[in-house]
């Protein structure tokens, strides 16, 4: 580890790469739980796809400390903690009511904009730093998450939330 | 208090409200903390900018929580705090480095797409409740987070980081 003063956008980028890479794989602990929770088919079949795809996400990091030339490590993530800790506080408050559903998707597009934000700024970083196959891999998981959020927004103002306010 | 069976949509949006009242006053204690810790003058600039806009935004939810009746009281926000702790760790740690600035840029993005979902799914949830004078309240802090994401993305892509990545 780098001198405090001699830190650069290299250490930045490696340590947000870390604190992603802890976020995903708490996010991937947390998504069967918001699956099973769930009273729609139809939001339980967007939180299992995104299990999946978070998979995928979880190698592409990977991909990028190997391109690093550093192993794949997580640094505990205070923000995805506290944003997984709501989520459950919002399972465990509206267990059992026509109201659950909508509080699980609002939990779940706290997440998608948490990683939204973060693999912008990786993206931004990489691109800055010149790690070209790095760019790539950020950008696709980047897009994925943005559909995602999308699907979810799409949910939210169907009748899963029509039902809640019936 | 509804008990946990008879939970609606309705107690949703106010704990959500909640939420967020609290979001933002934390915010608006930490945004002066990162202007005097940035390098950049833009980048000051742009966070005492935004201070002026968080006191408008809180003084919004405070019309909306008289829309409803009710008393504006915050909530405890693990994400908020959680998200602000890892500003505050990337302040101390790459305090007098050129790549302070981008991890203040970083952390600041967290905490407007936290604003960003939030506010999006308040403003589906008035739609839903029919809550119209709400709808409007909270479109206007809505687009005012996304045009701040905008400017902060921009100075991310500019000089900034190129200072950060030299």
């Amino acid at each position: 580890m780098a001198a405090a003063k001699d830190k650069t956008l290299n250490d930045l980028f490696l340590d947000t790469l870390k604190d992603i890479y802890y976020a995903e794989k708490q996010i991937l602990k947390t998504l069967p739980k918001m699956a099973k929770a769930a009273n729609s088919d139809k939001l339980r079949a967007a939180f299992e796809k995104h299990e999946g795809e978070t998979e995928g996400q979880i190698e592409r990091l990977e991909q990028i400390f190997e391109l690093l030339g550093k192993p794949a490590r997580g640094k505990t993530c205070d923000a995805i903690n506290g944003i997984i800790d709501e989520g459950k506080e919002i399972m465990d408050e509206y267990k059992g009511t026509d109201a659950l559903d909508a509080g699980l998707l609002a939990a779940a597009q706290a997440v998608e904009h948490y990683e939204i934000s973060r693999y912008g700024t990786l993206k931004t970083w990489a691109g800055l730093l010149g790690m070209k196959d790095a760019v790539k891999l950020i950008d696709q998981t980047l897009q994925q998450e943005k559909t995602t959020d999308g699907t979810l927004s799409k949910l939210a103002e169907s009748e899963i939330n029509y039902e809640a306010a019936a």
